[in-house]
């Protein structure tokens, strides 16, 4: 018989739920705006209730929960340790309480982590065996499945790809390092990009689009469109850094499958055949037998992906 | 009861052979020049009599034998694809003689990987879970550990960190690719960058120390340790780049453990201080928990890390 776990995905502006079955259906949902400016323990008791919600009509009852979430997290001791947008939530164990209240196991994951077993299970990835996936935003995200499983690495903090340095002389990273490939190719990185040819009054197409408001990597990808060269320019040579970034993984972990998910792939192939070129031009690239693959999942990639691990965790036990 | 294998470390210049105990103790070694200007089928002869050689008196039997050799290597089919060392010496199986000789299982792997496992097992990685380990040397190779078994990756072609850019604008690897960390801080790059200072006439040290033959790495080193400002300088920056290229890899990997080996190593704190600093400088470096550790294993890693992938295969069986 199908079995049914609670699924979330925890980001900054929603708390979203969904009962998914094990092959990767979502048979019901709800939606709530992440409470702002909200005590950490307020917050634990909206979502432990918009949980018990959502499993309180599932058939079959769901067997475990999972919430994934932006930041980092032990997701031994079921605790949140940082949420970059959710100011205050810091150190906040959410299983405990989840567990209790819903009388079945739950777990947390990291949502690029937890994203990278969901396009393994039911995406892009299904029939690999090692997975990166990148989630290619306004930040730079990924996770590691090797050797069939969710890695999570020593402290559950690997997968951080877009932390990985590119260039030593390349922009400041909000992170402090340089030249890492968040600062490089990522939405932010791009924003930059546009806000550096506005102030230098090189781009009279990307100054008509975006006025005297804050240029966004999508302000960027429009000017190229409409025959701007330098904003397709930027958005080649950001594509190719991220090949370089992607092919360093190749070397290094010889996945059989990369997948990509986020707001960027939005820019298609201006950014993603360079991309490709320079993923192949490393030297395993071709030899290394790597398929590109493209997110299946949507917007769903953070619930599934949670639904996915907690299905991982049942199986294990 | 201690169990025992043949253990070989096939290189450009020695073929050396051992039995090893299950404790990383050597019993017996023989060693052999490698074979020049032979065929492929005469080397699998020397190197399948070497091994029979070595076996003859072992007590007790070895159980199983591994040959580790540079190059790419499909385990699987037990194959050295290409040996950079050995001219000609292409998709040749080499388990299936030597086991039919010896009449024990027979395994091949690359030798970086094979003395990650060694690491792991035998030497400065004893205890850890997830390892990376580099070897630091005329070029910069690496292997994997994850989750406490050897990872190879989809091809086989794993941990190929030597090859990882990290600076696109920097200086053409041997590879093909621009500012492969090998093509920036390994013994040819750092030979390459003496070639420079002498060619610009900028360092009398070096000039005193090489004459007019071509220089070698360690020459910048003796250059840098007589009070060569620039030489050091050199070393330097290669060991900050160094850092940053396993930054990365701590950062995508959250290993608990990296060792290093190779000859890079005599350069001491004046490469391996700058590479800590650049290391614990990323945006994971201190919060990922990782330990550095020099090999404890020495000139025996190679043949220490075939007889651990000869063990590994005989407990997974």
């Amino acid at each position: 018989m199908t079995q049914t776990v609670l699924a979330a995905d925890f980001g900054g502006t929603h708390l979203r739920a969904a009962v998914v079955t094990s092959d990767g259906e979502v048979i019901s949902r709800l939606d709530l705006a992440t409470p702002e400016h909200a005590m950490p323990a307020e917050i634990v008791r909206e979502v432990t209730s918009l949980l018990a919600r959502a499993a309180r009509d599932a058939r079959p009852a769901p067997v475990a929960a999972c919430i994934a979430t932006a930041g980092l997290v032990n997701a031994e001791a079921g605790m949140v340790i940082f949420a970059p947008n959710i100011p205050g939530f810091r150190n906040v164990v959410l299983t405990t309480p989840l567990a209790a209240e819903l009388g079945i196991p739950a777990f947390i994951e990291n949502d690029a982590s937890a994203a990278a077993l969901g396009e393994f299970r039911f995406g892009a990835g299904r029939g690999s065996r090692n997975l990166v996936h990148a989630t290619l935003g306004t930040g730079i995200g990924g996770g590691l499945v090797i050797e069939g499983r969710l890695y999570r690495g020593s402290q559950g903090l690997a997968g951080e790809i877009g932390h990985t340095i590119i260039d030593p002389s390349g922009p400041r990273c909000r992170c402090g390092s340089r030249g890492c490939i968040e600062a490089m190719a990522s939405g932010v990185a791009f924003a930059n990009r546009a806000r550096i040819l506005l102030d230098a009054g090189k781009s009279a197409v990307l100054h008509e689009i975006v006025g005297y408001r804050d240029p966004t990597g999508a302000d960027l990808h429009r000017a190229a469109q409409l025959g701007d060269t330098l904003c397709e320019a930027e958005i080649r040579h950001g594509g190719h850094l991220l090949g370089l970034a992607l092919g360093n993984l190749v070397n290094v972990l010889n996945p059989d499958t990369v997948t990509l998910s986020g707001g960027l792939l939005a820019m298609g192939d201006m950014l993603l055949q360079p991309m490709r070129e320079a993923m192949d031009s490393l030297a395993y690239g071709p030899a290394a037998g790597t398929t590109v693959k493209l997110s299946t999942l949507g917007g769903d990639g953070g619930l599934l992906g949670a639904a996915a691990v907690a299905f991982e965790y049942m199986e294990r036990r």
